[in-house]
């Protein structure tokens, strides 16, 4: 019920899903609307199945509203996981709401303060930075952020195979001294651990093979990547601009680069990574974009499978121990 | 003597400036590197002319060695300044270097607690937006973002001729319930002053025609600025990796739309905008890109005598006096 374009390409998604991997995919809904869009995705009606829910949860409800809709379709979908009955959840709504409900609905890995949202963000070679927190946490203080490198780097290595990831922090200049003292006590921590810690790196260092991780508060995360996501638009439209009102040669010229820019969109297209997992909760629950169509939901639910193929939950909460017991019994 | 390509452009960009303007140009530095560079120049000699300097202050001098080197190009030039000898002062070198001594050699507005690094941002459109602070102040109170706000809108004024700068909070959701605690307290702030204040905006509305002038912490700010360099120079090289590795007509058309493709790039080019003045010293300062050609310098110079004829150090001394006024005798 969730995302700009639900229920038809979430609907057609998952089918796809469902054809591709050969896994059973549970659409949790109001049937009404997800059984007419069920009927009109050629389904492989053994793998797919309808979990009723009376209720659906929008972007102005309060979080009270969240917590009190018990048949809404997140409530709904994320027992599913609860109870072991879904190896991991998909939605393309509210990521506020999906995170309040996760951590209410499925509780928290033990040793993790604060859930987090990784953004994995494209370079212009091979690969992803993955950047985190990128909205959930405001407020964050260091033992935050070193758990955001921990479950970051579970994350790089686990979903993206990376190796020994990098792990810096986001900071406004490379050397120690610049940044501000949440940076220096966090900086002592990541030095205590086994991550592979790089040190600082600065904003134009994401989108280069720089950092497999990098680590902020979610206030900075999630201006970085609204600055990135805009940016990145109004290039496009400049382009397009340039193209639509320049001379003919240009015209030509655009029609001409039309398979070189495709690729180059498809590179920046978040229906390619699809949806990125909640980091921390004891279950999968993977977010989708609010604009997804059929490909980025099925992008997202490869997301799942993948994570709970991985263990990334158990993962996470084997190093996340570790970081405790290497610690000392003093905490 | 500062920036990558000095003497030779920054010389050239100030005799370019000398023959455009008919302004007297000084240049300040090491008369045996100096002297080649203004006799390579073709300049009107009425026009310009070498006040020694024989010190010069790098990017890892500290604190302490910037301040010592008295006879560096910056004291001298920021002096010439202080005796009004000069009406404005450009340099290419290290912003931290001449933000530090503008404070001790000019002083600080009275009602300024802390000068502030505007950066204008091209928008899809026309025009600017104004984002500052972006990094001169890493750790802010809510008055010094108001102060900022107040700086920011006579700089839109005076400088990009705007005439009721639109002033919003950079956050990270536009309700008045997204951000933090420094933001709710600056909002209330802002609501009392004359300022045309329309809340929060999201990174992403930096390109866009929203606001004028986006008001954060330095932090925050350098880094929503190094992400923006960063992603835009990222897009750049994968449409250029596109056009090189890609087929025959991908070449062809990205040669058809190499005049496309310059325009834009002049848009997002800190040639075009040269430079930023220093808001708050008692005085004009402007500083260039580490990277500024002749053009980017002759660019800085138009900012800096642009500045003095509009009376912009005036301006903002009037406009922080008000706002201390308005706020009553209890401060």
């Amino acid at each position: 019920m969730g995302g700009d374009l639900a229920p038809a390409e979430i609907v057609q998604g998952g089918v796809d899903f469902a054809h591709e991997s050969g896994r059973r995919v549970l659409f949790v809904g109001r049937p009404e609307e997800v059984e007419p869009a069920l009927a009109g995705a050629d389904a492989p009606r053994s793998l797919v199945e309808i979990v009723p829910a009376s209720e659906v949860i929008g972007f102005h409800d309060t979080i009270r509203a969240i917590r009190r809709k018990r048949d809404s379709s997140l409530h709904v979908g994320i027992r599913l996981v609860r109870d072991g009955t879904a190896a991991g959840f998909v939605s393309a709504g509210h990521t506020g709401a999906v995170m309040a409900l996760g951590k209410v609905l499925l509780g928290v890995i033990e040793g993790v303060d604060r859930p987090a949202l990784p953004a994995p963000l494209p370079r212009r070679g091979a690969g992803y930075t993955i950047l985190l927190d990128a909205g959930a946490n405001v407020d964050c203080r260091a033992e935050h952020l070193l758990q955001f490198a921990v479950m970051g780097s579970d994350y790089a290595r686990h979903l993206f195979d990376v190796d020994r990831p990098r792990v810096a922090l986001l900071s406004i200049g490379e050397e120690e001294s610049k940044g501000n003292d949440l940076l220096y006590e966090t900086t002592a921590l990541l030095r205590r651990t086994k991550l592979h810690f790089i040190g600082n790196c600065e904003g134009n260092s994401l989108f280069c093979d720089v950092a497999d991780v990098v680590v902020c508060d979610g206030f900075v995360g999630n201006v970085a990547l609204k600055v990135a996501e805009g940016l990145a638009e109004a290039i496009y439209g400049m382009i397009k601009d340039q193209v639509t009102t320049g001379s003919l040669l240009n015209l030509l010229g655009g029609l001409a680069m039309r398979p070189a820019f495709r690729n180059l969109k498809r590179k920046m297209d978040y229906a390619e990574t699809g949806g990125v997992p909640l980091l921390g909760l004891k279950g999968v629950i993977v977010v989708a974009h609010g604009r997804s169509n059929a490909k980025a939901i099925k992008s997202a639910l490869r997301v799942a499978a993948h994570a709970e193929e991985r263990d990334l939950i158990g993962e996470i909460g084997r190093e996340i121990g570790g970081l405790r017991a290497a610690d000392g019994p003093h905490r």
